[in-house]
Order: C-alpha cells, then sequence, then structure tokens
C-alpha cells in the first residue's frame, strides 16, 4: 500500500476555530509504528490544550489527539511485536486528529474481535484511564462499591461497565434523567441525578462507597470523602470545577481514606506499556465477552472537528464522541 | 508472687485536675494478658481524651494511657505466647495510667535486649505509628527522602532514626535550635527551625520529599503537597493546627500524589498484631544494634500525672514522657 508524503491533519491555536491543513507524514523513530487513522477518539484534555492550558509533554506532537484506530503501515527500528497491514488500536502522546499518526510499540493495541475501528478508537484513553486509577491505584475489589461520577461521560460508561464486569456495586452521578438511565442500562446499581439529589446522603444511606472516581473536583472533594467507608480511596483524574478545595480532613484520618490523582498523559512509556498489557490481559476479554461494550455518542469528520469539540464541551453528550478521517 | 484486689489508677474528667483513686484490678478475658505496669508513656491523644474530644473505642477502658511497659501477672484463656513472670512492653486500648492494665496478647511485645522498662514503655505507641504509617503505608523506600515534622517529638525522634536505620534521607523540622540540634543528633540529613525559617522552599532546593509524616495539618498540608515529588506520599496522623485546610489539588493530580492519613487507636486487633509482628521483626532488632533508642524527656510518677499532661501541652519537651508507678 502506497504510502502519501503529505497528510490532513487539524490545526488548533486559542480561541480560534480548528481548521485542516496539509502537512509532512511523520515517520517513525526507534519503537514507534506509523498508523494510518481510520478514527480517533476526542477527549476532554483536546479542549483543555487546544485552549493553552494543557501543553503536551516533551517531544509529543503539538496536533491534538490522544487515541485513534486503524492500520499500521510503516514500522521503525525495533518494533518486533506488530507488523504492516495490522489494525490496531493506540494510545497517543498526541497528533491524533490526523491521517497518520504515530504511536509507541507499547501502547499499541489489537482490535477486540467484534468492534469497528470506530469502537476501537474509543477504547484507549478511557480503558487504560479507568484502569489505571480504579483497578490499578485504588485496586477496587469485587466486593466493593465505586462511585463514578460523570457516569455517562466517555470515562463514565467505560468505568460503570469495567467495575460491573468486575462484580463491583456502581454508584453513578450524572446530569440528567436521560444519562441516568444510560448509566442504569450499562449496569450501574444505582444512578444519581445530581441537578435534582445530592448525592451525599443517598450514597450514605446506600453504605458508602469504598471508591470514588472523580472529574469534578471543587465542592465534590469534601462530600467524596464524606461519602467513603473505612480505607476508601479517591481519585480524581480532572477538575470540571477546578482545583481549588476546602476540606476538612477530619475524616480522611479517622476512616484512614486515601486521596490521589493522576492523568494518563503525563506517565512514562513504561508505565503506559504497563497499563496497555494490563488492558489488554483483564479488559479485553471483557470487551470480546460483550461485558463492557464503549458507547459511542456521535461521531464527525476531521474536516467537522469543530462541531465534535463544540459538542463535547456542550455537556450534551453520552459516551464518546470520535473523528473518523 | 500475690496479685492484690486493688490499685491505684489516674482519673480524669474535662477541665479539672487529674487524680489517683483505687479502682478493682481489672481481669484479664480471653486473649488478654494482666501486667504490673512499671512505666507508662505519656501520648498526645491523652490530652485529647482527658479534654473529652477523643473518646475510647468501643470496649476499651476510659483510663488514659496508650501503651506500658512491666510484667505479666495473669494469662486470660487462650494465650499461648506469653507466661506470667514475663517483661514485655503493650500497647493499649486505654488504661496503662494504672498499677494494673490488661493488653490483649497481639499487641504484647518483648522487651529489647539492653532498654530498661521505662525506655520500653516509650516504644510501642510511636514505633508501631512509625512503622504503620511510614514503612507500611507509604512504603518509604531507602533511596527516598523522609519529611517529618515534629522531629524532636516523641514520633518525631523515633521517625527519623527509623528511617535512617532503613538506609533513607531524613530532612526533620522543630521549633527551636536545640531541637534541631536533637534531631540532627539522631541522624536528621537536615533539620528546619520553624519559626525562623519556611520549609516549604528548603525542602524543595534539597531536591522534595518522597513521603511526608505529618501531625500538625492546618496551612502544612498545601505545602507538604509542593514539596512533594512525583508519586510522593503525605500521612497525616495528628491535627495540631487543625483539620480544616486550603488546598489546590493541582499538583497532586499532576504529581500523582497520595495524601491519607491514620490514627493507630482506631485499628483493630488483627490490624494491631500485624503491626506489632512487623516492628518486633524489623524495629526490635535496630534497637538492639543500638540504631533506634527512645529519647526519653522526662519521667513523672503516677502521683504528678498532672506535671507530665502540663510538659506535654507545653511543647517544651523533646522525646518522650513517661510514668512510673
Amino acid at each position: 500500500m502506497l504510502k502519501p508524503q503529505t497528510m490532513r491533519r487539524v490545526a488548533h491555536a486559542p480561541d480560534r476555530p480548528l481548521t485542516l491543513v496539509t502537512d509532512d507524514v511523520p515517520r517513525p523513530g526507534p519503537h514507534e509504528v506509523l498508523i494510518r487513522v481510520a478514527a480517533a477518539g476526542v477527549n476532554r484534555p483536546d479542549l483543555t490544550q487546544r485552549a493553552g492550558h494543557y501543553p503536551p509533554p516533551p517531544g509529543a506532537p503539538s496536533t491534538l489527539g490522544l487515541e485513534v484506530a486503524g492500520e499500521i503501515v510503516e514500522l521503525g527500528s525495533g518494533v518486533t511485536r506488530w507488523h504492516v497491514g495490522e489494525q490496531v488500536a493506540a494510545l497517543l502522546a498526541g497528533g491524533g486528529y490526523a491521517e497518520f499518526a504515530l504511536a509507541h510499540e507499547g501502547a499499541v493495541l489489537p482490535i477486540p474481535s467484534g468492534l469497528s475501528l470506530v469502537e476501537a478508537a474509543a477504547l484507549p484513553e478511557t480503558v487504560m484511564t479507568v484502569w489505571a486509577n480504579v483497578f490499578d491505584t485504588a485496586a477496587l475489589s469485587p466486593a466493593e462499591t465505586l462511585l463514578v461520577h460523570g457516569g455517562a461521560s466517555g470515562i463514565g460508561t467505560t468505568a460503570i461497565q469495567m467495575a460491573k464486569a468486575h462484580g463491583s456495586r456502581v454508584i453513578a452521578t450524572a446530569g440528567d434523567d436521560a444519562k441516568c438511565k444510560l448509566c442504569l442500562k450499562l449496569g450501574a446499581d444505582r444512578a444519581i441525578n445530581y441537578r435534582t439529589e445530592d448525592f451525599e446522603p443517598i450514597v450514605r444511606d446506600l453504605d458508602g462507597a469504598d471508591v470514588v472516581l472523580d472529574m469534578v473536583g471543587g465542592p465534590y472533594v469534601q462530600k467524596n470523602l464524606n461519602v467513603l467507608n473505612d480505607h476508601g480511596r479517591c481519585v480524581i483524574i480532572a477538575f470540571l470545577q477546578g482545583p481549588q478545595v476546602e476540606l476538612n480532613l477530619m475524616r480522611l484520618m479517622l476512616k484512614r481514606l486515601t486521596l490521589t490523582g493522576s492523568t494518563l498523559r503525563s506517565r512514562s512509556v513504561e508505565e503506559k506499556a504497563r497499563i496497555a498489557r494490563a488492558v489488554e490481559e483483564r479488559v479485553w476479554p471483557w470487551i470480546e465477552a460483550g461485558k463492557v461494550k464503549p458507547v459511542i455518542d456521535s461521531t464527525f469528520t476531521l474536516n467537522e472537528a469543530e462541531s465534535a469539540h463544540a459538542r463535547l464541551q456542550s455537556g450534551e453528550h453520552a459516551g464518546k464522541i470520535v473523528l473518523t478521517t
């Protein structure tokens, strides 16, 4: 298959609309693969990066896009597992909003059987984020309860299904009744509409939570500590209501709670590879068994990236938004 | 050895001086030992309990005192490891400020060779607290740096010596130059007088800390987060400046920090036994090799318990205050 020298990619600048530009196709360095992108997941950090508040890590492409699915068209030196012509999904350091993108071989994953490339493109960022935070860091056990905020988001829909596949009880919050219904359909044992109900007394009445996956921050953090049972863990992965909090930490000490957080992008190549292999071993079978299925809100072409961002920004979406080339 | 039916113990009530009263000698229940107390450690939670803010856990004696050393004079049913006449130290659920006290067999420890009973009485609470928080929860490695606040306190002097015996680098804060000197003498690589210096820029210049052991709370918590390196852990064991904090959690997320805390007293009998055995295996050899030595500030008789509390409250002490019977 002939590989062109140039490609279209989405260009961005703060307060400017996204545009399509023509650029050179990147060449894979050692241990990298070049992927002809079929579909690229849209994630909230893309909005932050576009606004200029989330600079890419050193060495990463400036183009937006943290995950893709497509076909491998070229191998860098030292790549052993993958071969040209293979269809794969991958977590990227950036550059997914383009016709071609580079991925480190450790962050490449096979396409789970039965999934389209659009569905596969929606997996790496959310599945790896949920795995790293809920399963790895917080070590959710099947006997425990997960509280997930933003249950209808890409992360939320994934967390609900993964925790249920694991055997845990799941309580989700979401912003309207339709989203709550989606959470329940995905297996959540209880969904709370946070616009009409206060999750704190409800979760406490439900015997509390052992792990909270939070992307809200702000006033949610104290409430998370309040609903956690002894030895509970709260993991923060974003701050939709900001990182500034007022907390009373007495309960944290007396209940021996853990408050922690992380981002996927800042992790080392080795850590991402370790997470990718764990996900392939533990989550891919759940996907192939139909227990975990990516929820696709909508797809847009690269040319419509601006509309894709507008939809994500609106908060009206449920599940993932995906760009197609 | 004849065991009397009555004993003297310290009685307390909020805003009243401590007094000596006569009471029945308690009888050991299943898996308990009765200890004729030679010495009892004085700890800060004793002040809090006396003031009415730290009720003993269900089933615990109302008498103050969380640790003793002395001689076993009676065994409850099912006790296999210990025998009458043996000298031991023990962590208690309460009741140490008395001539006799009950301990669960799992929380009993042998007297390390070379130590007096006064020195041994100063060990259980501090050594087990430091072990549980710095070594167990925070998993300090020999290649890492521990920042310990209140370096001249009972906990602080113990944490400095244990972390140094482990091979870690230690930075301590303390409230005057004499206390800083003590920290350095105990092995701290750097001591910071917090009344004349701001620990935050100093610790950052020293390449930060990986674990913080904090008993201050309040404004220290944000500073702790600021000086922690990637994957750093802050463990809070008391709130001398209160549990109410204002925090910006962005660094917690980006550096993947862990904020947690604990108290020893609220732990289950099984957890205390597990910690006691770990301490006996790992810390007792350090004590017997002279690498860790309890720092005794002063001793008082049971009759002088009021003066012992006054000294602890003053903050002028360095190391542990111990009562003798």
